[in-house]
């Protein structure tokens, strides 16, 4: 049996070559899917459309079977009927194939006979060396080289290239079912784990750990194969880059669902809760925190400590940010004497924390400069860790005025900051908020999430300076 | 002094007449702002601009001064300088104008000078019984007959006709803040209380719980001006409609930070808390619910029970619904019999509860309306009393198939259901999400927001089987 130390992803992600082998039928087959996606994401390596009633697709010369192709195969990408998969995966191994991604489904998650033919994949990989992700995954991406094996379109836009590299255990999570190009969301590699017949948890944070391209590590996790394991890849982990991790199955009912769900045995989530602590790991616990608490981590440097600035229009969203950052173990920094009386000379009633801008707007001509002004000499109090802003944008403060406010605020702030944007016309906030993404800072639904991703960082900080 | 019951608020939603104080200059006076709402949302009353400088405006005649109007007004809408607000009131008092929403800032919330002036409104609404909305209040709306006494554009779309009264103690809570238009917001009417020198939280849930076109009251508060008689008007409105509150403040931290905003006294938390329980409201806590809540009661019936089908594509979705389910205080349904049968009849594994009805789907020719069929059987099973449907729509799943999926589940079941719809294009989710908010089904942006909205309607149907 070969040593998987989680090197031989690097098949997975970063392939020479590429075979993709089901139904190639333009427009349907899920082969085509794939082929479709790796030619309009630009995948400069070699492909091999595989299937025996097919000759050609897409310019693509076509192979009725993989060992007809005379060059080498990095990867394999499957999608066909399950009883196929075994040979095919055996034939795979015998060309010297590195690795698979078997997106068929129907394997253990189905019933008796998917077990079987699942077990049988087991016995390929453990005897030939063969790398599986899957059976029953939608795939990988990496978006540094244009690697798609999803079958599925995955939105109209490119997505951004980033440092987030997210794995999960369910297709809901991965990119044909997610609006990453809107949220121009900073991806680098994707991996929908499947059924993790061979490819699981602790082999992908060992690869992503060693992996430059990966700048925070963000998992969805349904059950942990082996947790000695997995706590010591985590602790690995966490020591290099940030970790986040989505565990579902905190209540009892949810750990029963997960438990009949996945076929593992149900744990308390205690342990869970016990050991990604231990390990550095940072939790979310709510679908928009899995994929709006990781951009903090890509965009933001970590804070000194948790002392936090809120800075807002409203004296009433002040009061909701306070209890959000109550509850994210944040502080509300009080200003220095220098600050208090910078920011008194602007407006009297500008000297607290959250600081209520409104009134600064009202007795200025250049609303823009002022407000940059106002943010940086808050940020750059000393007795300031990280901030959050919150801002308007749309019908009467046009996105270009907002933006140039940030690239100043950008500027003259090396602090932390989180930004809520708020606005009367969807559209034009979801474009003021690709903008300011675009700009290095992340940008929230709520104020309350763009709090709790501060204290996440202040977490994950608090971490790195305890090791 | 007059008697205030709240009845006399009818002057701030449904005047037949409205003075509007304050500069009339084109596109950019606050009073213009005004003027253009109200004709451009077809408010049919009479509508008198007052603005000494001024002759005409938009095609209507100006006035100089409330007096010069020969008929009666029922409502001044006031934004001027703060000092000349007093003598502007007295003269509506004089000439018998029922309310006036002062707009204009710098009152109490600014300084000792505009505490002062702020008092003299108290004293005139005092001595003369005209009634005050604010000062420093963003305005009110009513969709049914077309007011906006805000002065700023509120989005590019009208604002859709519903039974959601909410009022606020900010305006970043207002219509011109937040893409109502957008989101099928089914709104009645709105209200920024503002710095609450006369109408008050009281004053107005005794309004709106006798208001017939109000289905929801929704109240965003900082502070509560009187606590015996607070309680006694929510358990007086819950008991014949449902009362969402939002009451920041929870933390230590937060209920200085309100104190210190509102000039008011800080309470525990547990005071409001227990006051809120025992008066029957239901409190939310995030802004997303302060939002996302209230449309479950607009839209779906209260359920007989807490017990919940979940129906989605992924077992992973399932698990974390399962975990938001037991937060809510849901309890996933046990199927009966015959309804596992039937479910087993079209495919084997769909027969548990959350349902995943991606395997049913692969077996499928007709999956619109097997799932419509799905959905029919597992929410019309007698041990279920609600249920969250998740769904995918966009780039794979046409729009309108979806829309007619849901047609036909609306048709079939009677029991209360939330939606969260998801997908690779933001474009494509909102618009969906506006066609199932026109058939009545509440949606929402994550699960655990649907499954939370799901839980508040049955804590209000407990609060409602109780008394």
């Amino acid at each position: 049996m070969k040593l998987r130390n989680g090197k031989d992803l690097r098949a997975f992600f970063e392939p020479e070559s590429v075979a993709i082998i089901g139904s190639l039928r333009e427009g349907v087959g899920l082969g085509y899917g794939v082929v479709k996606n790796m030619l309009d994401y630009g995948f400069p390596g070699r492909l091999y459309p595989v299937n025996p009633s097919c000759t050609e697709v897409m310019g693509l010369k076509a192979y009725s079977d993989v060992s007809e192709v005379a060059e080498s195969i990095d990867l394999a990408v499957v999608i066909t009927p399950p009883p196929t998969v075994p040979s095919i995966i055996e034939q795979c191994a015998q060309k010297g194939v590195k690795g698979a991604v078997i997106v068929s489904e129907n394997f253990a998650e189905a019933n008796k006979d998917g077990a079987k033919l699942q077990k049988q994949l087991v016995d390929i990989t453990n005897n030939n060396g063969i790398r599986i992700v899957g059976p029953n995954t939608v795939g990988t991406i990496n978006t540094a080289n244009g690697l798609v094996t999803i079958p599925y379109p995955i939105g109209y836009e490119r997505i951004r290239r980033g440092g987030i590299a997210l794995c999960s255990q369910t297709g809901v999570a991965a990119a044909q079912c997610q609006p990453l190009g809107d949220w121009a969301y900073p991806v680098g590699k994707m991996c929908d784990v499947g059924n993790k017949c061979d490819v699981n948890e602790v082999d992908l944070l060992n690869y992503l750990a060693d992996d430059v391209e990966t700048k925070v590590i963000v998992m969805h996790l349904e059950d942990v194969k082996d947790g000695r394991r997995f706590v010591e890849a985590a602790g690995r982990a966490a020591r290099r880059k940030p970790l986040v991790i989505f565990k579902p199955g905190r209540s009892e009912a949810g750990a029963r669902a997960s438990a009949s769900h996945t076929g593992s045995l149900a744990v308390s989530d205690r342990v869970y809760d016990d050991a990604l602590k231990q390990a550095g790991a940072v939790r979310v616990n709510t679908w928009q925190e899995f994929w709006d608490v990781p951009k903090v981590f890509e965009y933001q440097p970590l804070p000194a400590g948790n002392r936090t600035a809120i800075i807002t229009h409203s004296g009433g969203i002040g009061v909701m940010a306070t209890d959000a950052a109550a509850e994210a173990g944040l502080e509300i920094a009080g200003f220095s004497a220098a600050t208090l009386d910078k920011l008194a000379k602007i407006s009297p009633r500008l000297a607290r924390n959250p600081i209520d801008l409104g009134p600064a707007l009202s007795v200025s001509d250049d609303p823009i400069n002022i407000q940059a002004e106002i943010m940086a000499v808050a940020m750059n109090d000393p007795n300031v860790d990280c901030g959050t802003i919150i801002v308007y944008g749309g019908v009467m403060a046009p996105i270009p005025l907002i933006v140039e406010m940030f690239s100043h605020v950008r500027q003259r702030v090396s602090k932390p900051l989180t930004v809520w944007v708020y606005g009367s016309k969807l559209s034009l906030t979801a474009e003021l908020r690709q903008q300011l993404e675009e700009l290095g800072l992340p940008t929230y639904n709520d104020p309350e999430t763009a709090i709790k991703a501060l204290g996440s960082l202040v977490t994950y900080a608090n971490f790195r300076r305890s090791i």
